[in-house]
């Protein structure tokens, strides 16, 4: 086993499944099923299970009925449920049918949550032990239990007789603890637990702030309902970063990987912000529509209405996405806003004196200054400068408030996406431009 | 042990810790102290590791030397290797010292690796096996190792005698096996297992791919150093996220959380970027200038420029999000441009016609489309409508493909930001549209 420096990603695949699972996409459906079928059944039975829900409906798709059957009720069922979800509306009742009663109702029971809730994320399967057992009894009954495939949480949860959680041991604990010592002696009573309904964000952070592996799901009476592994919660996380980052670039958050989209669907989930974008920024022709005759005078004011809006825009999206971040982390609180509204004038003001000077040298020093913007180019160059500055803070400070005024109002502040703010700010910077104009150039040349 | 449906939060807190550590950033310096020091030890001890290291840090500082000494015993190599760069540069070497010779070697080991390797997120310490031990013995140098704080991995690993890993059994196995079985009978030896230079935005993936909790870290010779839990990795998937997020929003990824960094270290990640995005916008002016008698011939074109340049950016915006996420999670590799180019262009064609219809319906339905924008309102019209068109193909086509052509350089496609793509957008933008107004206007009105 040697790895050369150069090959990283090799070094992997040590795992031929994860090998597999990498070039899967690329294959055929027929070079799947073939490759499948060749495999000896213990790494068919790997790579099956390290496939995504879709990839594994494609591949159930494929084979035939019994084998399906086999596949399916080898599946513990939050994975199943997972595939349920994946697979078409009218096949979703035979996956359903070809389960035994009892599999089949906890697949439904489990579809009953919503798919980005812990109690989605969740299997009902774990190690169950009684406080009053002892360490013998308790590896004994363990040993009856450990055929169905209940997970590799590495703990086992203690019930009392109405299934109400009651303690946690783990199965290192167990397995070093004195023989004759009872597990009510010996487990844990500080529980971190999850309720049924807490949203899958929330999840990935208690995991980690908690560092264990595996977290008990609860009902409101305290009664056990299932596990969350820390192996969701993972992917739970990067799920969460995903949504919120395709909502940040104006769009609706997609289902399914880029590839495996339709291109209809993707249509559908990006044009309706773009449309909306579009007709709000409609308004800046509306609103430099009043400004028209100070434009038909000085058109050198025309020129820099690009470097105006787009200076606004950008210090917007960076506040914006700089704030929907950390909320979404809880780095920071709605109740924070006051702060970072100080914080990020207070940013805004260096940016838009920094940036005014940028600009007033640029046009000043630029060696055709006078025959571009004519003859009063100092003038025009003070009137540019101070409305970079006014855009540069107004676009920050709007860029910073809008996801916590989103949030307030209960809606996602990842909604608060760069285009958003950007058009929004593009307004009023227009207005705030012109209005510096009018002011300066006033008695001159306007 | 009742929970209330709206108390969603809170029922989360019947950890008591989870609820200290929501809290404890807004407690002050004597606050936290005293808090901590009137806590049971139990409590502490849970309160503190669950801290964030820079949180640890802060603890630390204020306690007596021979309290901190204590603390950072207590505490296991890579946590400790957090610490040391949580603390200000001056006291890392007093932290090193405190610790015995074995300890500050293997923190000096861990301080070796980038933050944001494999390396960097592995602790050294974790449960060794022989391979031709009975389960019996194997449980009794088990119970010999577990006084020193090995983790809660949850798998036992193989080695042999060259330290070269071999095998890994999970600690139910160990539970479960018949106690005359041997290690190596038992023992799983298909590895899943991480270099020391493997970058952490892999290792979350590979974690979700293996399913498993801990991953083992070897050398070049398959030497086992340490182990990766998922806990860690839980954390670094959040990161990489967020380190993209904030380069996608166009400033240079933050190292803390928001409230964590100082003011100028706030202004001087964000306006780099800044001021590089308003130096190549003044191009803009620019460009318009070579135009500016055509303005001033038909000064409603000027009223449409916001409306031109943002369709532009925000198509490529959502583009470039979109395609900086796929490739990020491995969605997509280099090698697909081609087909991606293909969609995105269909895509982009998709936008355009959509777009240039509400905006051609805008203007010539608009009621006082003809005060506003003068006899010749339909042809500008049909100006604006191509123009808006021609730019949000290239935007999309544009936005798409620049993360590409980063990674291709060996660049990172998140700086392929927002505010990036719009800026180079709106260049080409104005371009497009005033050569498309002179090709159209030019006997008429031009």
């Amino acid at each position: 086993m040697k790895f050369t420096e150069e090959d990283q990603e090799s070094a992997l695949s040590a795992n031929y499944t994860i090998r597999l699972v990498e070039n899967w996409p690329e294959l055929s459906s027929k070079e799947k099923v073939d490759l499948f079928n060749s495999l000896p059944h213990g790494e068919a039975e790997e790579l099956f299970y390290s496939l995504s829900a879709e990839d594994q409906w494609e591949l159930l798709a494929l084979l035939a009925p019994y084998e399906r059957r086999h596949w399916l009720r080898s599946l513990p069922p939050d994975d199943l449920a997972d595939l349920v979800q994946a697979a078409p509306e009218d096949q979703k009742y035979d996956i359903l049918r070809s389960l035994d009663d009892k599999r089949s109702g906890e697949v439904m029971a489990l579809l009953a949550y919503a798919e980005d809730e812990a109690g989605g994320l969740m299997t009902p399967l774990f190690l169950r032990l009684k406080p009053d057992m002892t360490m013998e009894q308790a590896i004994h009954y363990l040993r009856l239990q450990v055929n169905s495939p209940v997970g590799g949480s590495g703990y086992a949860y203690v019930l009392d007789p109405d299934q109400v959680l009651v303690g946690v041991i783990s199965l290192k604990e167990l397995l070093l603890a004195p023989k004759t010592a009872r597990i009510q002696d010996i487990m844990s009573t500080k529980l971190t637990m999850l309720t049924e309904t807490i949203d899958q964000e929330d999840v990935g952070r208690i995991f980690a702030e908690s560092g264990l592996h595996a977290l008990p799901v609860v009902d409101h009476d305290g009664r056990m309902k299932g596990v969350v592994t820390i192996d969701d919660a993972v992917e739970a996380v990067a799920e969460e970063a995903t949504e919120d980052i395709q909502k940040m670039g104006g769009m609706e958050a997609l289902e399914h990987p880029y590839l495996k989209v339709s291109f209809f669907e993707m249509i559908r989930k990006r044009i309706g912000w773009l449309a909306i974008l579009f007709v709000g920024e409609t308004l800046t022709a509306s609103a430099m529509s009043y400004y028209e005759e100070h434009i038909s005078k000085v058109v050198a004011l025309a020129l820099f209405i690009p470097l105006i809006i787009s200076s606004g825009g950008n210090s917007g999206s960076q506040a914006s996405t700089l704030i929907i971040r950390a909320l979404a982390l809880k780095e920071i609180r709605l109740k924070d806003w006051k702060m970072v509204f100080l914080r990020e004038l207070a940013s805004g003001l260096t940016f838009g004196l920094v940036l005014s000077l940028i600009c007033l040298l640029r046009i000043v020093f630029w060696p055709s200054a006078q025959t571009i913007y004519g003859d009063h180019y100092l003038l025009i160059g003070i009137v540019v400068s101070l409305s970079v500055a006014g855009v540069v803070i107004w676009g920050t400070v709007t860029g910073a408030m809008l996801p916590f005024i989103l949030r307030g109002v209960g809606l996602d502040p990842a909604s608060a996406s760069t285009p958003f703010v950007a058009t929004l700010v593009d307004v009023t910077g227009v207005t705030i431009y012109f209005s510096i104009a009018a002011l300066i150039l006033g008695g001159s040349l306007l």
